[in-house]
């Protein structure tokens, strides 16, 4: 998409191209629970250990490294669960997100973005899970 | 990734983000043959239908939308081979592509950034394909 934006240093309209921000999420679930972290930034509420993709990153390194950096564990093998691009699923512009699934193992450990990091019973899950995240972990079930 | 730039008008450093490109490909494949489109634009050579995902589009839609623009052909059922994402499979920058398989009905007419639309017999593929196109046809075979 071709977009007008405006230079922060002298306010000139100026076009560049603007494409969804791509992300990477771990769906971790192990004896029957799953691994979430409670976002230190909003949208507030629980979510999956993830976050964007560096550029120059692949979207697997970007999943293995947020893990790392928001729960300290390390993951295993990585598979694709699915990719989940509505427009609408951030509330704060529009991401689309690569979903791999993983086993994790270390000390649990909340770091980074992630005020906490917590294995939650899949049939007892929090109340405020941010964004598509209950969906993805209803599919990921699946894979 | 923070990345320094600078405005095109002022030439002001500016602090911005940068993440990998997303893009949307589908492979068609039909009676032990694959769509593929000549690129008008660098690199040269046969490709999968694709292309950028607009801001406020998802992947489904753009691959929908690609395959049509390249080739009059409107896409089925979607079903995700994978994701690909290597910082070095787009020699112009990174990209990383969701990639569909669908069937494709309607009268083929290459338009857009497409030259050319064929359908190539998968033992008989072109010399020069583009990007990892040659592995994701290979992957998508098995999907």
């Amino acid at each position: 998409m071709e977009l007008i934006s405006d230079c922060p240093s002298c306010n000139a309209r100026v076009t560049t191209y603007k494409n969804p921000f791509p992300t990477a999420d771990v769906v971790c679930i192990r004896e029957n629970k799953v691994l979430l972290i409670l976002r230190r930034n909003p949208p507030a509420g629980w979510a999956l250990p993830g976050g964007f993709i560096d550029y120059g990153e692949s979207a697997e390194d970007a999943a293995i490294r947020e893990l790392r950096e928001e729960t300290g564990l390390v993951a295993g093998p990585l598979k694709l669960v699915g990719v989940y691009s509505k427009p609408g699923r951030d509330p704060r512009f529009h991401t689309l997100t690569v979903v791999y699934k993983s086993s994790a193992t270390g000390d649990l450990q909340a770091g980074d973005d992630a005020a906490e990091a917590c294995w939650f019973d899949l049939g007892a899950l929090p109340d405020q899970i941010a964004f598509d995240h209950r969906q993805i972990i209803s599919d990921a079930k699946r894979v």
